[in-house]
């Protein structure tokens, strides 16, 4: 049986250059030889896609309710990992996921303060034994990062939020980010070259010693 | 301050007579002068309507997992609650519903197995106070409702279960029903005078003296 795949996260609010990272590390598991299957949340699925549009786009007909929000959050991120992460890890792949379960506690944990109770059992349902060898959260100041983002072009629903849901939302990023021991925080203030090596001396730390066959 | 709505749900395995109940009861409320608001689930939203349409078809290329399913449920009913229901309560309507949590309970916890805790945690948030005031359950065979649905089309993904799906969702209706007071069980068997006579009788009997102005 060959042995099992890795599964590892990059976090952060929106402008902190998530899609960097995710090259920086790509690039790093080719360099070891190592297949890797490339995911994004909400979405990764042709369902949860559309879930993804759903959650996304400015509808001024209908609000969402944040209970919605929640919920679709986690029906997209069950089926994600139902049909594409497990199977992945189970054949020995490594996955590689541009946000999954900390985004959100993050966003709807932290930034719309819904019931913590509530996020928990989610999280016991959804994720059962599944989790992240390894997460990346890129940490940013909000209104540094909100400006880079709105640069790159128009914002959809949630990057529509007033500066303070940003706040709380990288406060509870914080928050958990010191408090589990396979999350390694990242300055993404640094200029790019400096968070490049940031996060592969991250990788070869953690995995040092598991990525030769 | 105009008198709080009531909110009145009709519950039942496919062909079970649900239609035909709906019309009975608008009848009946129409001759006693109340405005009264239909809702469905999944459904009843622009957006809850596209969640049922994801739930409800057939997709031979993507799994639907089980856990989606309840979650989309839920993210649909919560969107109808405070889009819908809730703000038609507080103006004084009533509601009247084609399926509401009892479904899920019945479905999703009877029928998939899924596990009690998360519903019920699920129900506690999504649903708050908000509460059927009345809710008339059409018990029928499983076998003698999916033939009368059969004979009216195609079916959808969730009517392509197996019988032994739908025993156990009628099953647990049956468990719900015998233990809440406010849940009125109809022989759907019976021809459709007798179980029309029977909707008018619960909502008279329920109802008395409170649908005078």
């Amino acid at each position: 049986m060959s042995k099992p795949g890795r599964f590892i996260v990059v976090e952060g609010l929106e402008g902190a250059g998530k899609s960097s990272a995710m090259a920086t590390i790509r690039q790093w598991l080719q360099q070891q030889n190592i297949s890797v299957v490339t995911t994004r949340e909400p979405g990764g699925t042709p369902l949860a896609e559309k879930l993804r549009t759903l959650v996304k786009q400015v509808d001024s007909n209908e609000l969402l309710a944040p209970e919605t929000e929640l919920l679709l959050m986690y029906a997209a991120r069950v089926q994600l990992l139902t049909n594409v992460i497990r199977p992945a890890l189970l054949r020995g792949d490594w996955v590689l996921a541009d946000r999954h379960d900390m985004s959100s506690r993050a966003y709807q944990g932290g930034g719309r303060q819904l019931d913590e109770q509530l996020i928990n059992n989610l999280r016991s349902t959804v994720l059962g034994n599944t989790r992240p060898d390894l997460t990346l959260y890129l940490d940013i100041d909000p209104a540094v990062g909100l400006s880079r983002a709105a640069a790159r072009g128009e914002l959809d629903r949630i990057e529509q939020e007033q500066l303070d849901f940003f706040v709380r939302t990288r406060q509870k990023y914080q928050q958990i980010a010191a408090s589990e021991p396979d999350i390694v925080s990242i300055d993404a203030s640094q200029p790019l070259d400096d968070v490049q090596q940031c996060i592969v001396h991250a990788l070869s730390n953690h995995f040092s010693g598991q990525t030769d066959d």
